[in-house]
């Protein structure tokens, strides 16, 4: 890794016998629990149009949905290695870093080594160990039942509407939703409190509620019959059909997830000083299909990237 | 990740708790001593030239080179999460994976995750964890002391031979050559071997004997007097000078190491059931040059990329 690079980087703390950035392998003290590993890509013109977002917000973007699929395992992020490939001026990787240091702040995830390398194109690859310990088991996908609620975090389309408000000049009239577009939030603290509320499965709302929580439907083995769509505020202003942004938008990175007892989960998050969840449906017997309005979601129709 | 490649994964052991492919994140048990971590990135046409070597060899060399670094600790590899972006037919992601999954096979380190994307040209991000039990610490490239013995688990310079000869459409007269480039090996066994016998510090022979082992001697502020190079049988048909394949080629992924105990080392590496390891210097006093036949190498001269 370039040493001007290395240079901002945090050295590990002094006594432990850890090292950080600078040896061939980073070596950390091992979480107590299950040990939690996610890999995601951040491509420039794939995930983040540059056109919209600084090099900061891609920085940021790349360590944040990282995080995200921590916290959609009720897992805590504990250690970062960037992969970084393309050609970039020194300013320019700099702004990059600018962004991955603030979300490593944000998330107490220091970035303790990875690469850097020519190519063409502008590649991140991020892989982030989590801590799994806590009460229970890492929330899995596959663990709904029928007859458990299902909640979301927030209300969701405020990333995809803040990309067309973007798209079409007009980000000025709703600067909420360009921010949420360009410097997504993990919900940590959401996923350790849905955890410690029983939640029997949770994913994160990357590609769009629909598909996501069709996702968690299939591996449960269950359906899920949707009461209601929350939709972000603001998310009128980016089109004629709100709820469709909400549905097939993504990058929301809020939480959906199943449990079974309400007044657990409710306590839980209260214990957490968070706000309540919005509860949207129910799990029934059922192989994999969401519904709204009686009607099944139709899961490739909201499939915008494999 | 794509579900036809998601399939040819393995699956985490029943009964275990574990999650591989499949979820936000994999959940792995943690190793029982400390946890190394490493990151490097293989892009073609910048680490690998497919007019060369094929998409399965691109993907065994970013497994190897990872488990490299975890050799060059003394560590063994856990587990490895993939990210590949670029545009690869069905035909050719799966001649990529044939290379990881027989890398993942020989290194005992299954792909737990990771991620897939569009793109332009091919980058194929490997982060390994590993784990960094056994006597004593890990050994980082600090930790040579003046009068340490500096050795050399194998000869150099096959790897850059073997893609000069290559490049030459020569490769037929020395086929070890051609595949010591296309399939290095990363040599676990050794690095613990090395530590078991108290080794004090290395690296691995990524960038060239020169400049890698003057990265451990900067790191530990001693300098190296080398008494010979040893050159790998064959590489003097790829050019008049075998010793610069030897000193500047890279990519051997031999382990270099130092310490201060030669009946140790022999019989670690004995215990080990290995070949023993080839002395080739001695650690002096100083700043961080390595010298060979009282001259200081120029390491500027043998960066041949950052």
């Amino acid at each position: 890794m370039l040493a001007s690079l290395a240079a901002r980087l945090p050295s590990a703390p002094a006594g432990t016998g850890q090292i950080w950035v600078g040896d061939d392998a980073a070596v950390v003290a091992p979480p107590p629990g299950p040990l939690l590993l996610a890999a995601d890509v951040v491509v420039a013109g794939v995930h983040a149009d540059l056109a919209f977002c600084g090099l900061d917000d891609l920085g940021w973007k790349a360590m944040a949905v990282n995080a995200s699929d921590m916290a959609a395992m009720g897992g805590t992020p504990t250690h970062a290695l960037i992969s970084i490939s393309g050609e970039l001026t020194s300013a320019g990787l700099d702004r990059l870093y600018d962004g991955i240091s603030a979300a490593a702040e944000e998330y107490r995830c220091p970035v303790v080594g990875g690469d850097l390398s020519g190519g063409s194109g502008l590649v991140v690859s991020v892989a982030m160990t989590g801590d799994g310990s806590g009460p229970g088991q890492p929330v899995s996908r596959s663990g709904a039942r029928p007859g458990d609620i299902v909640w979301v975090t927030g209300p969701l389309g405020a990333s995809a509407a803040g990309l067309a408000l973007l798209a079409a000049g007009r980000a000025a009239e709703a600067p909420h939703l360009a921010q949420a577009h360009r410097r997504p939030r993990a919900l940590v603290a959401h996923g350790r409190a849905a955890r410690a509320g029983g939640a029997s499965a949770m994913i994160d709302v990357s590609d769009g509620l629909a598909l996501d929580l069709r996702r968690l439907a299939v591996a449960s083995e269950v359906d899920v019959l949707l009461d209601r769509v929350p939709v972000a505020p603001g998310v009128e202003l980016a089109g004629a059909d709100p709820e469709n942004f909400a549905l097939a938008g993504g990058e929301d990175y809020q939480l959906v997830f199943a449990g079974p007892d309400r007044d657990a989960m409710a306590a839980a998050f209260s214990a957490a000083g968070l706000d309540q969840p919005i509860e949207i449906g129910r799990c029934r017997p059922g192989v994999g299909e969401v519904c709204l309005r009686g009607q099944p979601l139709d899961p490739v129709g909201w499939q915008h990237r494999w």
